[in-house]
């Protein structure tokens, strides 16, 4: 049994408290977090970065899916705390296990600045009228955790105008435009990337993203952002204090909530703003749960975003082709593995003018692992690498112009005709996508069926989006634009395709113990033409990579997809060449080659 | 200026109503009404199958769209009404015409059981803030309408259940079961097609609509039918008695739904019940504003719906391959025009078995008429058809196994390249969709790209979604299902498409001026197979009727497009050939040809 698990529990008794819940979020619902906020490993050994644990008097259980299966099992061995398989037959989800298991009279208790409002709202319509009691305010983790690390308070420093493209006070004059149409008069601002990107600051306290713990809040004439002030250099505060920004300090936050008027109108969106946060609101506040107005500006890119991702993109592409053509004459001469391929890529990136980091955790996986969606290797999993097979690579980095993710197969010697049949099936499925043409109005949802037609008509599929949002040096994976085939869910979860917006194009097919192909490049929706039926959008893919043509099968490709892949390839070509050594580019000249099909 | 406008006019300052509306919808929100219900028709001597009137004391204007303008135009010459063209640049809407033009103090009277409810509450929200009044208990048209017709009481029929599949009581307990899960007390329905689907009963109150005059609330124990009593036949009312059903007033409902007692859950969907009864809720019933549950019920065909659609479909398959054949050979011999065309498709119906009345008024356009979408001959427009170009054809009927809607645009004689290039384009969008294999998971909004594709891809388009739910002798419109391209706006508007749906596949390209091209077939959802990766599903085409060979490029069809052509045409032949002439049969035979590419 955990030694900090029996603490907690201790602290649980002392608060009456017969559950308690800790997630994995941080005080802004972030997709990584940092060190600070790793309660839930802390207490429960787990590692991995998607999991929920759920602690009791004589019980406790982790929720995580199928990615963590194996490494959930063998961290919590012997910990006392059971594992509950998300989406395995038979297993509760929590919030089912949660109404079942408590009873009346009951007390869950957990940290309402790590759950969002939305999903906290959720379980007290259910808990409550089971007359069980809920409170937000015990981070009894922080209780118990002596050498707990400290808030990060890494250094925040400016977006020029050359790279974000619109000043910040013209970006918060569009959102005064929004607020003033939802007659709204203040908005409250969690999300991190969506402050950096109104107030065109980066910084440097979460894993793979590079923005500021802040929160900010708006009304028609004021601005504050809630700021750990000894992280913001005097220049940038000087310039922020110009554009009608006010500092305060990051916890103040909860206090000026709780102050607002009642009957003011205060947009914030339940869903990326914390449980605690909205419990300070005052009840004659008017809430107006609505999605934030800069989930869209911030997603669709202007054009000097635009043109700089081009630039990065360039920038990417030499690294990438630089590390396929290194890899493919290297393999099976010297010992290369999953891990030490991801640090030699990650060398080839930081060679590059401008690269900041790695936009999200690498994911090299070779022959059979490359069938595991979310596959990373660590040291009990790494394998040397063959000259034969797939390597699946889906890895992407932060430059200074911009955010970059892209997955490519590489056959590292002979592959079988399945793995040529595979490829070439996932490769028909990309470009489909990639070279559609569609009138303005058309949503990802509705484009979709494009690249999964191909994989369709054999019966077969796979179990992820075909692609997401993707910001400008902010996070990797960026709302609202995606693709997918189920309608959404959610109130007006399907946003139309809007020119300058980036999104993914990475169709795939898994077959497990076998291998994984994945082909993804970035696109830019561009408009195509108008006329008297309206404006024709279109993508331009921004990632400048060769696909493989030791994996492609040409006759199966249609004459449509081959002049596709043509001017792709001569586009990357262009963009490499002059970039390369004479051996790359001889190399990249070969490997970019379409056969003439006469 | 019309005296029935005077009239009204006088009432109307009786009642101190500074605006009347009066909308063309009956007490049900039928998609076609009775004579009863035709008041702006009597006040405005508009006969146009929509449009909404305003009458104020000094001015008066009519609402309607791009398919009426021309006939509004003449028809409201000198009645002192003004037209007001919508979607027109610069036509204001009518809901800002009236939040403009009504000032605070002044009254906007209607009647509110000729208005849904949503409506007027859109109408309340923006109009009560601005200080005018709204009454809802106004039919001041019935007032000064001396003859006006009574209402429908044609006699109400049972729909045996060879034909319906399914018992009433069976539907009766489904209909609970989700009442159950959705916590509801009560469920009123208004809407015709859904109240007869629930009973299996037919009528003849509508046009084109078999429907009865009617409402239903159901609860837990008890099923209360509202009807005229008298077009009830005794043994339908001891069958439904059998199955619970309490059969009460048509007018009685308005009284019972005030009696409601408070804290009774209603569940209602405010889209498809009047306003007027809307009012007569009490404040403290719990109204649960949602879809009818029987909207999807009644979407997802059964097992026995299914073959007889497939039966009736190859009845109307023969009367319509019999009048191509006859249209060919008789066309530039004898007389013969759109009206006449239309006369000679429906006695060719009627020589079917249980063939009932058309599902919809006919369109039968020839030449430039079939670019216009909602085409219908009159004596003004009708014109003699040539042995040249194009006759577009869209036509339905019922049957007692079913209801059909199809459109073929049929060659006359010598085509132009650009007539054969948008047929090849169309038959290339109705074949690709028609063709679709798609993950169970998928709605119309997922798939309806596939049909798109062709027309984008040269930058065409059509202004109309490309596909539509079809009742089974119920409405020839029926939600949910659909196929457009746009994400729907309301809740959960975008459904997933199911095994047993039936939906048309009807692109198309209107050339003003010149031509129009539609083809159109029903089409069934049927699973194709089940794997690990999930059920997929597929098309069957309902409609047996070929296409026009005539109008068909061969080179620019694919393989693919040409091997779904090939099987449906040998399909179709297989169905149909039994039923023929020998002449009939043999010119079938060669028009179900396909060439063979090599």
């Amino acid at each position: 049994m955990r030694e900090e698990l029996c603490c907690l529990r201790e602290r649980m008794q002392k608060e009456s408290v017969n559950a308690y819940l800790i997630m994995t979020d941080d005080f802004h619902g972030s997709e990584y977090v940092g060190d600070y906020f790793k309660s839930r490993e802390y207490i429960s050994g787990f590692t991995g970065s998607a999991g929920t644990l759920l602690v009791r008097k004589d019980c406790a259980g982790l929720w995580t899916d199928g990615r963590y299966f194996l490494q959930a099992e063998t961290q919590l061995a012997g910990s006392g705390i059971t594992l509950f398989r998300s989406g395995q037959p038979g297993v509760p989800d929590l919030e089912d296990y949660l109404v079942e298991q408590l009873a009346d009279g009951q007390t869950l208790g957990f940290d309402g600045r790590c759950v969002m409002a939305g999903y906290a709202r959720k379980l007290r319509e259910r808990l409550e009228q089971k007359g069980v009691r809920i409170r937000n305010d015990l981070d009894l983790v922080g209780d118990v955790w002596p050498d707990r690390p400290a808030l990060s308070k890494e250094p925040v420093w400016p977006l020029a105008e050359r790279y974000a493209g619109i000043g910040v006070k013209d970006k918060l004059a569009e959102v005064r435009q929004i607020l003033h149409k939802k007659k709204a008069d203040w908005f409250l601002l969690a999300s991190l990337e969506d402050i950096c990107w109104l107030l065109n600051v980066r910084g440097n306290d979460v894993a793979c993203t590079p923005v500021v713990l802040s929160y900010l809040m708006m009304g028609r004439d004021q601005v504050f952002w809630y700021v750990q002030r000894e992280a913001v250099p005097e220049p940038v505060q000087t310039d922020l204090q110009e554009a009608g920004v006010v500092l305060r300090e990051y916890g103040q936050i909860y206090e000026d909530v709780s102050r607002l008027p009642g009957g003011v109108r205060l947009l914030c969106d339940e869903n990326h703003v914390n449980d605690a946060l909205i419990s300070r609101i005052a009840p004659d506040v008017v809430v107006l749960d609505g999605e934030n107005p800069t989930l869209l500006l911030k997603a669709v890119k202007n054009p000097v975003e635009v043109a700089n991702e081009k630039a990065a993109h360039i920038k990417d592409g030499i690294a990438v082709t630089r590390f396929i053509y290194w890899l493919k004459t290297r393999v099976g001469r010297e010992e290369i593995t999953e891990m030490s391929a991801a640090a030699r890529l990650e060398m080839f990136r930081r060679e590059q003018e401008d690269y900041l980091e790695p936009s999200f955790y690498p994911i090299l996986a070779y022959g059979p692992h490359g069938a595991i969606v979310h596959y990373s290797a660590d040291e009990t999993s790494d394998v040397l690498l063959e000259p034969e097979g797939f390597l699946l690579a889906d890895t992407g980095g932060h430059y200074m112009e911009g955010t970059t993710d892209i997955t490519r197969t590489i056959a590292l010697g002979p592959l079988t005709e399945e793995q040529k049949e595979m490829y070439t099936t996932v490769l028909k499925a990309h470009i489909r996508l990639a070279d559609a043409v569609f009138l303005q109005g058309a949503a990802g949802v509705s484009l979709d069926v494009l690249a999964r037609t191909p994989l369709w008509e054999r019966g077969l599929d796979y179990n992820h989006g075909t692609g997401h949002g993707v910001g400008y040096l902010l996070s990797v994976h960026e709302g609202p634009n995606s693709f997918r085939f189920r309608p959404s869910a959610v109130r007006g979860g399907d946003h139309v395709m809007k020119e300058g917006m980036i999104t993914s194009d990475e169709p795939g097919i898994y077959l497990e113990g076998k291998f994984g192909v994945r082909l993804e490049n970035l696109l830019v929706c561009a408009a195509k033409q108008t006329n008297s039926y309206g404006t024709f959008l279109g993508f331009e893919p921004l990632t400048m990579v060769p696909f493989d043509r030791d994996a492609i099968l040409w006759d199966a490709l249609s004459e449509k997809e081959l002049r596709w892949l043509a001017a792709y390839h001569q586009k990357v070509y262009e963009s490499l060449a002059p970039h390369l050594s004479e051996e790359e580019r001889q190399w990249l000249r070969e490997t970019t080659e379409i056969p003439d099909r006469r």
